[in-house]
């Protein structure tokens, strides 16, 4: 038996979820951090058998690795009407840290 | 000296802590999900002697095991005024997860 | 390779932040407790090679043990105007539980 915990951005958290369940994985999501205005990450604790652990693994990787991502800019208003700022800017997004630890008792009460 | 992790519902985080206090274990609670809408978990943290691991077990599993419980369903207002939708409903509340990880260091700063 | 949890009281949170940065040391911050009017916790997750192990306790230990600090009390409106009661009064702040875990596996996607 191993603890996973794998710390994922909160826009990752609740695709990871939905593949956790569809891979009958049982993961338990701690809060996440930052208040209104910033965008934090989601914790979540696995208990699972050394069998397993790799596809845990890869379910997190694949869900949740760093990427670029292109999004629009802010709108930024010129006297002008110059449009040469309004590209798409490529910005990294995702990125998961993931700690795999020796477990020496597993409850479910 | 054990590292025990363990996650339960927020509705029992407050008589758990209680009980810790009782037992003289020194519990660090961490934050719960969800926010004003959605009830969450709490995740206690507690450095532990291996001989005392199993009484910390016993407490968590006394105090936050999965239980079914009778609750008042939504009022359901009825135009004909008929009772028959009134009747407690039973629901399962509680339950904990809980992981038992050996430690190298433990230090209160 | 080990696994740090080292949880702090939310003042000292951002002095050690700062200070894993100058430090070279990829700490993950979790939530803290609390709402908006209660102060609460901060955890901090570091995944470390075994011979930065001390250096990190170090800096957890230097930023964020507890000690006595002295604190206006607040204020008192007496009808006599006496002033007796308005002595700066001893506190105890700050302090840290901090755990040192084995870990197998550490991985950044
Ligand atoms: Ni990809
Ligand atoms: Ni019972
Ligand atoms: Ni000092």
């Amino acid at each position: 038996m191993k603890l996973i915990v794998a710390i994922v951005q909160d826009k990752d958290a609740n695709t990871l979820s939905s593949e956790f369940v569809k891979a009958n994985v049982r993961a338990t999501k701690l809060s996440t951090t930052g208040g209104f205005l910033k965008s934090g990450n989601t914790t979540f604790i696995i208990g699972i058998d050394d069998e397993r652990v790799e596809d845990v693994l890869k379910i997190i990787r694949e869900t949740s690795h760093a990427r670029d991502q292109f999004m629009a800019p802010p709108v930024n208003v010129d006297v002008t009407g110059d449009s040469s700022m309004s590209y798409p800017i490529e910005v990294q997004v995702g990125g998961a840290t993931v700690f795999v630890v020796p477990v020496e008792q597993f409850h479910r009460f």
